[in-house]
């Protein structure tokens, strides 16, 4: 038992647990595709740890550039300006849209969609929020009202001005379709009944997540997000698009709304900008709601917005998939190796329901009856995580699922390596089919 | 014109300002108490930034321990544990009270007063929360709800469920006191109208800064912390102290509840408690509130909560705090130099009506007529600010007053030469006084 382990069950308090029934996984180490717990046992990260490290563990142009900033200015306050702040808002608003050319700097992804929902209500001078069941958009109070997945019920409150509706996903659809282009229809429909019976001149903003990350993965069918810009652009909504997770290469895209042709209002993002080497989250703000803030102050703000040793990891982060092509290789993954070993593991294990993604973005839906699409307990998937890390695979796991999100520099014998001890741990899913 | 000046006006939307209207100074280096512009121009930090530099600019222990961890591990995910995060925690939870031994790190001040207030919700089963009106807790949806100052305004959902009251001010009193002693009495008594006005039953928290600071630095009358302490105890409300600016050495203590001996049931801190060199804050918490969640999962997270490279800074920094004795320079400081030489601007100068202050946190509450107190507009006080911008001092300005917040590792000739500077400064607020 090492220190380490030993002090933070005296002394940290974990995200989303009960604290005596916990035992976590020290991690002592970390390089590329790989980590090291405190007994040197190596395990291949197919979790990305929570979806963010895209550019692996220690990239050294990463690293040498934190410490670069490090030595020359950790930080100054969000007052001022700074040459690291700058470049890295330069950077990202390059990366967006036409037509998008301010960045304001958060500390992570639920921040962000804070301020993008207050820039949504101010601009419209509206308060409802719409966001979808399935979805998370970040932990503090506006942020957790807006997200969809369970986590948002101990934290509701009863007028918090937001209104969830269902958005599509054929796999389990909510509007008895069989098709992708009836999913899409059918998805809208519902989308524009909530937003008659809501009261279109209520809404200020519908947010979403270019392609939901936590909630299983799951990218819109064709026409869905048009359909949404349709809707707003009707109404006068502000369309947001939470790029927090699918953003920054995870899709093979730099921002996942790339591979939709679909321009939102306003983009949020975080983990992949500079794959949380040090926090840093945002929204980039389109020039017509950034407009609304050239005379009147923007009412909102935090001490570490624009931190310059976070913008400088930005910046070294951005630089480096630039020139190495990671983006392109997350692409590329995704379709050369990771969605046809995926579709041989589903060929092959029955507990597999579902596969889907893109780039280094794919969800593994496990069920115990392929026909009525019933889900696997947290029990039994625990037996399937705990076969993978028995084997040095470190997978993702939400509810009935296994995401497979390595990080976008992975290679394709690391990728092949993780597949094929999923190949083995999904015996553990089969054991529970009926 | 520097590249990093037209980037950022270009591209970086800044917190609380009207974007077309600033003309942001640019930082380009720092170093101990002061910072340089991109002129090369030197100026004496009198604001620590957004009075979170406490350890100074640029501290080498700090930067090498950065530098160090940096190199080593930058970041792993919350649901791991890691020597750093450890032992942070231990550090951390070494400062507080006895009876408090476990952390809960979130990236800044609004994250954890957002998660103080989560907890104490949870933990009582209640819903509103006390807190007031001249106070700030940072500016996320809950956190900006909780908040008195203006800021709170553009902000507010009408049921929130927070509650406002009037804290114990002497110089300003809403108590119509002429004594400390009576402003605490009466202050009391109006908080103890409120709960009982609000339905002591429906409470779950109050939320005080143990000395608010952006709303003007008056630490507390004597009796009056122990008194809320007491109405906490009698209705079963939990206390939280929010030590975000107040803490890690600002008021001259650790924690600056220490100057009062009085133990909250949380804990909230950031900026101090590693400089803001990185992203970090956080919640103490009572053993009593911690064992609420034992076998019960605590529902909130973020994903870089417990982030090893800002927790590494935050161990360099208690520790070199320590080592240096920088808490007790703050305290002598006060005690020796700034509060004598604040106290001799007083005299000289007309237009302050007001110091205030302990350790390296002071006020200096500027007036247009001694004998109302009516505030300096922020007109005028823009003209004293320029003034000392102008012969190299950066002070801190809020509403109508002169926040004198430099790092705790201030030299007594730095503190001098600021004090040289502001006095010549004041003569411009000295004009404004009828």
């Amino acid at each position: 038992m090492s220190t380490a382990y030993e002090l933070d069950r005296q002394h940290v308090f974990h995200s989303w647990s009960a604290q005596a029934e916990i035992s976590p996984m020290v991690i002592s180490a970390a390089r590329g595709s790989y980590v090291w717990d405190d007994e040197d046992r190596r395990y291949l990260d197919f979790s990305s740890q929570l979806v963010f490290t895209n550019i692996g563990h220690q990239h050294p142009r990463v690293v040498a550039a934190i410490q670069e900033q490090a030595g020359r200015l950790c930080t100054v306050a969000p007052q001022f300006a700074n040459a690291e702040r700058s470049r890295a808002a330069e950077l990202i608003a390059g990366l967006a849209p036409d037509g998008f050319e301010k960045v304001f700097f958060t500390n992570g992804g639920a921040d962000a969609n804070e301020h993008a929902i207050r820039m949504a209500r101010l601009h419209t001078g509206r308060h409802k929020v719409l966001s979808a069941y399935r979805s998370y958009h970040g932990g503090t109070e506006t942020a957790i009202n807006v997200t969809g997945d369970p986590r948002r019920w101990p934290n509701d409150t009863a007028t918090s001005g937001t209104v969830h509706f269902f958005g599509p996903f054929l796999y389990r659809s909510e509007f008895h379709s069989t098709s992708e282009e009836e999913e899409s229809e059918r998805a809208l429909a519902h989308l524009r009944r909530t937003i008659e019976a809501e009261g279109p001149a209520t809404i200020a903003a519908i947010i979403l997540e270019s392609i939901p990350g936590t909630a299983g993965i799951f990218a819109p069918p064709p026409g869905y997000l048009a359909g949404v810009r349709a809707l707003c652009d009707e109404h006068g909504i502000v369309m947001v698009l939470d790029e927090v997770m699918a953003g920054f290469g995870r899709a093979g895209a730099w921002f996942a709304l790339d591979l939709f042709g679909v321009v939102p209002d306003l983009i949020t993002f975080a983990k992949g900008v500079n794959s949380g080497y040090v926090p840093l989250g945002g929204v980039v703000i389109s020039d017509r709601i950034a407009a609304t803030f050239d005379h009147r102050p923007y009412p909102g703000g935090l001490t570490y917005s624009g931190h310059p040793l976070a913008c400088a990891a930005a910046v070294a982060t951005i630089e480096t998939m630039r020139d190495e092509g990671i983006v392109e290789n997350a692409a590329r993954l995704g379709r050369d190796v990771l969605g046809p070993g995926l579709a041989e593991l589903a060929e092959r294990h029955p507990c597999v329901g579902d596969v889907r993604g893109v780039g280094a973005f794919w969800a593994l839906d496990l069920v115990t009856d392929p026909g009525s699409k019933a889900m696997l307990s947290p029990a039994q998937l625990a037996d399937v995580v705990s076969a993978a890390k028995g084997s040095g695979l470190l997978p993702f796991a939400n509810t009935n699922r296994i995401h497979v999100v390595p990080p976008c520099t992975m290679s394709d014998d690391e990728a092949r390596e993780g597949l094929a001890i999923l190949d083995e741990a999904l015996k553990a899913g089969d054991a529970h089919v009926a």
